[in-house]
């Protein structure tokens, strides 16, 4: 069960509002890496977790900040879209260059479906969906995907940062690029305890037990074109990371399955190629 | 630019068909970590790179394989959907618990839409959409991502390996799971490389300036809940993995914010608290 | 069966062109609240009528007058992109604010896709889809879906009508407005006909045996923060508008269930936590 | 900001497994009117609302409130996917009913993807996405979208009621009918507060002023059908419910527009019917 | 403006219930190629016709068809769920196949979502979205759209009469397949008639300046790959269809463009490359 | 199986940086009729082929082609974004209207998900899905569709040639058209070579016994509306294109089935009109 403060984690507040800006902050909140998927993502992943207690607390700390994110995003949303330009009509934007950009530059749900407010979209007017986050069960696949997450994250919210010079906006985002950074570390640092614990190893999964691989092909690079640049990286020579095979570069793979025969179809089907229909 | 030579990568054929399990696999082909994911993902991965051309060859060699692996999957769902039954009615299940099982476990749209062959679909039948997929520009950052993608997929396809225990089957799942040993290998290698190559490091990006961060809370975990569990773990103490701070935990944080303040609503968005219409 | 004259319903002709406000338009056609939802939701609805006839005969009146809803949005969408800049290249937007607006307030595949015609898509170019509508087969139901969709319908129409000066444009959104004004009336007084038929009453449903809800809870307002504002309202004392029960606030409610216990994983699964994989 | 306690607000444990309800029960958590959609609905408009703070502080103590119906109904799936039969192969169905309605109604995803845990998407495998969910910045219109969507819900786990026989999962379902009890009553008691504050009235908004509107056809019903039954009802006559008028029955409506005349197509845009394309 | 009458266009009854074939029905209701698409595609080109009166009163006519064909698959489809077993526990499946392929074969949302009503959805429940549907503004290219959907969506019904044996079901799939019968034949004559017009011609548009073509490959069919079975066909030479040129083979094609140089990336994207950020 | 080699097929460089173009691009890579379509759709086909070599053969081959041009657009968009401003703030904006498009005009993910490259989007920035291809089975509908799809993207690439007067992006898109022309020629000639081989037919499918369908109405054109304008074409007169029936105009059609009776619900299923639920 959960609880609400009435405090932010952080403050949301802008030097002045700039409807251009609320768009392209949606991407954090509602992208396919914004607050809304790492929120529903810890927060299943913990209500699902299977692990030591000190895992599932974990997931679930985390998963709880982030709904406070999402908190504080929506918050600077509206403060940044006071005062849009409801009336922007053709005159208006007539020898107005700054109306002209936020007519293009905003999404027009904000005023009409929002009434100024936050939206659960991304910087393209996209709905978010339940298709964007990972819970599997498997702990060690997960936390790639958290840290995954985290990576891709950061790097927006880092690309934004330099996208204004409000200050309100620029100590926001300070504090979420610092969030994301103590994240990936917590997620790097989660995957070397699962590892110290034994429940988890590369290749993940770590149970499947390999006799059943096709380990003739398990640490083969094929080299699918003309040239061979790929043959001069890490991946094609060496120990392999999870310290069980080789590297071999194949320079000139060749197909190790015969051409395909057509599967046949049913005559009711009425498939080119299939027998005449049954039915008179 | 791109050659089709007429072999399968390897062979695609069951030892019998089975229309739920071509169901089920349809989950590695369309799904949200399937093939076609992976695919799209390493190619535009690949068109996009602006790294060194071993990067950008490596990608676009397994891109390439990929598409291929998405012609092996195709070839083999139609092969399990072979001799479904059409002409499924009720006299005919009566006594027959199997044709039950097949009338259920079955995607109707695997006859109806595509005359017993494959579709770009996971194993509900949701179509295959551009979000599953990332390529940000960042290398560093897309290898955790492609990363993430084989080792979601590795867990994904084991999973449906125990499912079956059709040889033929089962061999094309084995050649998979080695593949996807060697594609998480490759691109922990990958990662290696770019360290090694001064191109990438922790936390990612690498080229944000850390004084711009809110660096009082980069290394801070914040226990969001009632008991203390979450302090057991490795994130909670000692040096972080990006080898820049030291893990710091918050037992009771406080939020850093005020309390909200509401913004200002515009006369005509007719919002509640807003002002009285200017429109006469 | 359904039939169709040539005529409008309500003249679509604006004063002139604006490609912009097209756009605009475009979210009371093909979004969440537009036209072609209460189209589709209340022909669904009359067709799955299951109560008396004035019910079903009402309901497709109602449809059927949506039908050239959509048939008027589409005109009108079509006239205000009449003359749309095609060739809109940097040269010409040089030293233009208002080309610079239709670059980018406009939706590129008005011209690309649909040739200066209407889309079924909302304002940011999103399809529409069927999970916007509803069609419960409760009429007591999907009466309240309908007034909150004629409500949501009539405030987005209202916040479009100060967003232009043209004449045209606003003659035919006072139409939608004044038709909108007539169906949240429709719904209330179609929500007061069911009860007074006996086919309705608060909670909805009322066929459910109150004896099997868990009556504890049936009218306590659960106060899940700190401080309690929310103690103020109606909604936390007095009778309950169903006129069954006496609203209770808990101002420091506890969890009734325990803490959870984690599931049991199959071996197979390879989730974390579980049994080692029982395959050799 | 937010916090977790270690304990659910109802147990959530049925007496056995059931995948096959598990997948059922994923309309009320992943469905358009699930509870991650009143969650997502109520934090927003909470998160967004302009109004006074009894109306902000109950939106944000129900969204509260919904995040742990969302733990609830979690951690119910995941104890009724408990020993799904992961190989449940051809040879098992043989004989056995049960073994082949599990594998037809189950969804595939449950076991493939999330290891035997829930997922966010509904009944059939369709993820939750942000169009959902409605928050305008409007209280008046909102309440009765929240209002909506409490009776949908109530209706749908009323019918999942009888739907088993497992008193672990009725007590539940018993208890989230009775939270809708109260959650109507509730949306209800605060229509009639926002009344009594003269924050809304109908027509809603009531801010738009009236001489706007095209008031000739504001009460008129449209008979847009042969036969006239829908006159019986009370929305065709009899002051209207807004108390601003008075209901009209129109048995032979005809046309207020004209023939629409097409739009004209620009040359280049390769319309049938446009001028020559201008290009050389 | 539209008009219903209250028959339908075909009677539309099975001879008994079957929950099953409900759901199959679904695919020509809610899916690609449904009546819900060519409904909305053959509405918006009339509503958007630019060309003579005959094509805009034809489109329009078929459009209008069609929401019948909307409507007697509504009907059909609740007379399908009739009597779908609500309270389908274990214990009734023990010893029932039957009642197996009924939980497996069934769209748990037609129940719990719409009481045994038909959804806006297609066989596997996904909802019905715009982006089925086409409506360009040139008729010659519209007109072979809908051909293409009249093909897909007469196969389709083809394939589901052989899935049942009741009469009443047939009747109207064979009423189906005889108006789309109608229809392809329609069309085919529809692009007979545009081009007796002067109004289409191949290729499509007709009225790009063929100069502006890079006319070296308009002709050329390139084999990408090993082999030239590709060589057999009428499209590897002769004449070509649009009688303006001659079929040529290219055997060993060759790229024409250079290998691809990477874009340039700006210092605050932090893409890998890239040079240092300029932020201090 | 597939290899790579590392030349364009066309060369895809612009004379300078557009963003706003880059986006309108976006259409014909990631839209309904994109290359991201014709590509799965043509290798799907192609993979599922079940009739003669030479068919199955061609359709890998463009297939392949297909591949290639998503390289191509991939790199041009890559180029068109190349120093889009990053930094566009409200005071550079001031008085610069070019500044001012380009702020609305492109897709703010370019940049903040992408590090200035290409999506898997159209070009309002919706993703690609799976629905939007076809593969039938049946190569006689297929080929339509494929016909289909080189209609609507040529026409939508013909619009795109006319918004930009950049030499490089002409060149391309010149490459593109002329492809598009053999494209439509070959499955022009491929249909014939469907026909020549007896392997297709109108109706399509042909092999649906004539008799099983409802004959009556398979040739029929009904008014669905006063006036019959729709009388003057061709499809309302004369011998049927398929060469088996005569056109008939039914000026005043009528419908051939009864009103419809409403279907009997269940009781548990708490609809409006049935009977009381049985649970106590």
């Amino acid at each position: 069960m959960f609880f609400h403060v009435k405090e932010l984690q952080f403050k949301a507040k802008p030097d002045r509002p700039n409807p251009i800006f609320a768009n392209r902050l949606q991407e954090v909140l509602g992208g396919q890496f914004g607050e809304m998927t790492v929120m529903m993502q810890y927060l299943f992943q913990g209500f699902s977790c299977k692990g030591p207690a000190k895992y599932k607390d974990m997931l679930l700390d985390i998963g709880t900040e982030e709904i406070a994110h999402v908190e504080m995003l929506c918050t600077m949303i509206a403060h940044l879209l006071e005062g849009a330009p409801v009336a922007a009509q053709e005159q208006a934007v007539g020898a107005n260059p700054m109306l002209a950009a936020i007519m293009g530059g905003t999404n027009p749900q904000h005023l009409i479906v929002a009434g100024a407010g936050p939206l659960p979209v991304n910087s393209v007017g996209v709905p978010w969906n339940g298709a964007y986050m990972v819970a599997s069960g498997d702990l060690m696949a997960d936390f790639h995907a958290n840290l995954n997450g985290e990576i891709q994250g950061r790097l927006q919210v880092a690309r934004l940062y330099n996208m204004t010079d409000d200050t309100g906006v620029r100590d926001m985002l300070a504090f979420m690029i610092a969030r994301d950074t103590m994240h990936q570390n917590q997620w790097l640092a989660a995957i070397e305890e699962l590892k110290a614990d034994g429940l988890g190893a590369y290749p993940v999964p770590n149970t499947f037990p390999t006799q059943r691989e096709d380990t003739r092909v398990s640490y083969q690079f094929w080299n699918m074109s003309q040239g061979t640049e790929s043959q001069a990286g890490r991946w094609a020579q060496g120990r392999t990371p999870d310290g069980k095979g080789t590297f071999e570069y194949l320079a000139n793979p060749t197909p190790l399955g015969p051409m395909p025969e057509p599967a046949k179809p049913h005559p009711e089907l009425h498939n080119t190629g299939g027998p005449p229909s049954q039915i008179k």
